[in-house]
């Protein structure tokens, strides 16, 4: 069992290593847990064995990335061959027409696809597109919903009761953003049809797009609603702005990624994760009139995009065995694996008699720490005490060797099985029982 | 010989079935060249096999990012040794620590290290850095220079005489970009000292930064003289701007990167390309009290920023290991390299009696089709006739075994030998005596 967080782990010296050469002693927020974080020595399958030798389930599977887990051996034969015939050309190679015939098979709203390498580069760029594509400047996301690190899709990912005001406020989310991004970005709720609908139209004709996740996962991680989606789309389309769906995420739901399980055909899509088999990816892909912003054939293309390691030999034979694994089978098992895991959660929470709730879809679960009915970001929103609450909860997991996101969330590998999944959730039920005492106790 | 661009092969029949998946057959501008580009099937060394079999002497080393050439034996086994224990983690490794440390060993103005998954991400990061520190919007940039593809820094990447104007304009390079990005960029004249340094003083408290680069690519592959860089650097700082240099390609000028060997020491730095070994990545490294915008110790951070595949095993192991191979004296011998490649393309320029020349530092050539002085984008700025010479012979060089850069340059690796460059050397002046046979004809 870890022995985080004492002082005299192995983990702990190397983060006072790290505090000296990166900025906190880390190099991205998402990880970091106080004191320090427990450091990786080894991942293999659903495990990771730490710096000092602790082996801990790994629930988070890099941030929803890894969908077969850790060191799969198909994608690892694949990629050693690969390894001494070069990573990256200048050259396009074979493996980036068939990952892209790949997807284009498999999803309807595909006509093409524009790979880049990384989610926030595929939605900086599916952004463009859309700009380019209506020549108007601004773009609607919903509130809480992340999107990666570019300017507009940063805004109001985390407005607060003091600054969200009735209709969404924008809401810068990093110092220093600059006054005409926010004035280009428009704020919508999740999941509340009607007032997102008029929002759109209200904006008319400066709306290049609207911006959308089945299921953002830091909005209460509830699924968008049939009503919500067609209320948007619908009045997207009447004010002439494009629809881009983020599956950066939700690509895992299904064979046809999330689109195909909601029913919605986006005029862009981006992804990118799951589809780099555990390498930096990311991609744009959609309705060939507007992928043609691309096309470089009569001339500069409207948005002419490159990327030194875009399509790089590597990524494209990792994300193109990963792919080939998660056949339609694989999909419906690995689904059923996160509805029994859900359902065995919200039994353990039942027992437990702590208030908590579990919400998710397909392989993905959030523990929530309160009861309230969740149905976009206000709802999911927290008190301090609940959060100290999650965090008691994560960490103490974290003690027990299960590894979920500070955020209380979950992302399943197809390499996971329902016996491991158990301890989890016994672990899980452990935990909430110690929450609920201390709750009776205080 | 590659029979390229003959209908009549592989590579012709994999861009038919790349035509149907990806805009204009392609998944990135740079490495396009009509009527369709040779697909490579396996890169080793200095050398890349196309899937017709030919044999091609690769001088562009995936867009100089590849210091080491192909699949480099020491590289190569650390990731293989790497794979099996995943690939990237939720956690951090101890190998993220190890690289930022070399960094920050080898350059005095690296007090703090970031990473993420490109020079376009590392270059917006920067510029996000800047802003939360100054609290100001605006970005200066030089006219004609690459820094990738987030919004501000394209702006007048390819402004044309019709539109540039004589204090250079802030002219879109995408379509649609909005109106406040081009409110919000300034535009330098590269190597001009004096009117660099009044723009930059007229913008005065507006600035969060000027971003340069000691020898953009694009202004003709020359470098930037000391006068440029202190008046430039003076000016900001009168105007409490930040100084972002952009090293992602003059890292290769030497063991402290080119800020080592130009002398000067910048606030911010973005890097990529040769420090990922080969792997996607991208950095931002700098002075503690700015790289504080990063820490999350005190709270949320200002720029809180993070990526899934951020400081992933297999670039870090990558990239470490391929730093390690460049002593100072690996530095010196590839610089030297150069000297000789850049002096022999003179010679055979002269003796080709066409007007070419060549340009470029360190480990870097340009190869340009007039023989004008050449100081800046204006000044590099070829006639259509100029620029189809280069086209020809960029495309001559390929039939013969040689591939440089359709803009005319060529990156030098560690693995190459003089005798190999000096075929190159022959090929060019060969190409070079054929199309001053057709201007005589002409
Ligand atoms: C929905 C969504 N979009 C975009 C991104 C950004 O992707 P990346 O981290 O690869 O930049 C993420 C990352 O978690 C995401 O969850
Ligand atoms: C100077 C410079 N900055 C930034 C970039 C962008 O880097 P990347 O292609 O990794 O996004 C490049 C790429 O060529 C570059 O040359």
């Amino acid at each position: 069992m870890p022995r985080w967080p004492d002082p005299d782990t192995k983990s702990r010296s190397l983060y006072d290593r790290a505090l000296n050469v990166l900025p906190g002693g880390v190099t991205r927020v998402a990880p970091w847990q106080p004191p320090y974080p427990v450091y990786a020595q080894s991942c293999k399958g659903a495990w990771i064995t730490d710096v000092d030798g602790n082996q801990i389930f790994d629930l988070i599977n890099n941030f929803a990335s890894l969908i077969h887990g850790h060191a799969h051996p198909a994608i690892i034969d694949a990629v050693t061959a690969q390894l001494s015939h070069g990573t990256a050309c200048t050259m396009p190679t074979e493996r980036e027409v068939a990952l892209a015939e790949l997807l284009c098979e498999r999803v309807p709203a595909f006509d093409k696809v524009r790979f880049c390498n990384s989610g926030t580069e595929a939605v900086m760029l599916a952004v463009k597109a859309a700009r380019a594509f209506t020549g108007r400047p601004a773009l609607a996301k919903v509130e809480g919903a992340y999107h990666g690190t570019y300017d507009h899709v940063e805004v109001s990912l985390d407005s607060r009761p003091e600054n969200w005001g009735n209709d969404p406020n924008p809401v810068a989310f990093v110092a220093g953003t600059p006054k005409a991004v926010l004035d280009d970005t428009v704020i919508l709720p999740f999941n509340q049809p009607e007032a997102a609908a008029r929002i759109i139209r209200e904006q008319g004709a400066r709306l290049a797009a609207v911006l959308i996740d089945l299921m953002p996962i830091y909005t209460g991680c509830v699924p968008a609603t049939p009503e919500f989606l067609k209320a948007i789309t619908e009045a997207a389309r009447a004010t002439g702005a494009i629809v881009i769906l983020d599956e950066v995420i939700s690509f895992r739901f299904g064979y046809s990624g999330g689109q195909g399980v909601f029913g919605i055909e986006p005029d862009l899509t981006t992804l990118a994760k799951i589809i780099g088999g555990g390498f930096p990816v990311g991609a744009v892909a959609g309705k060939e009139k507007i992928m043609a912003v691309f096309d470089h054939r009569s001339g500069k293309p409207a948005v002419a995009s490159t990327g030194t390691f875009t399509a790089n030999m590597v990524t494209m034979t990792a994300g193109l065995v990963g792919m080939e694994l998660m056949t339609e089978e694989a999909f419906d098992r690995l689904n059923a694996l996160g509805d029994r895991t859900r359902s065995k959660l919200s039994d353990a929470v039942r027992r437990s008699q702590y208030p908590a709730q579990i919400t998710g879809h397909g392989s993905i679960f959030k523990i929530h720490t309160h009861s309230r009915p969740v149905n976009d970001y206000r709802s999911a929103w927290s008190t301090p005490e609940e959060l100290a609450d999650l965090a008691a909860l994560q960490a103490g997991l974290l003690r027990r060797g299960f590894l979920i996101s500070t955020k209380g969330n979950g992302f399943l590998s197809t390499v996971m099985t329902e016996a491991e999944l158990d301890s989890f959730v016994d672990a899980v039920e452990g935990e909430l029982r110690i929450l609920a005492t201390q709750r009776l106790l205080a």
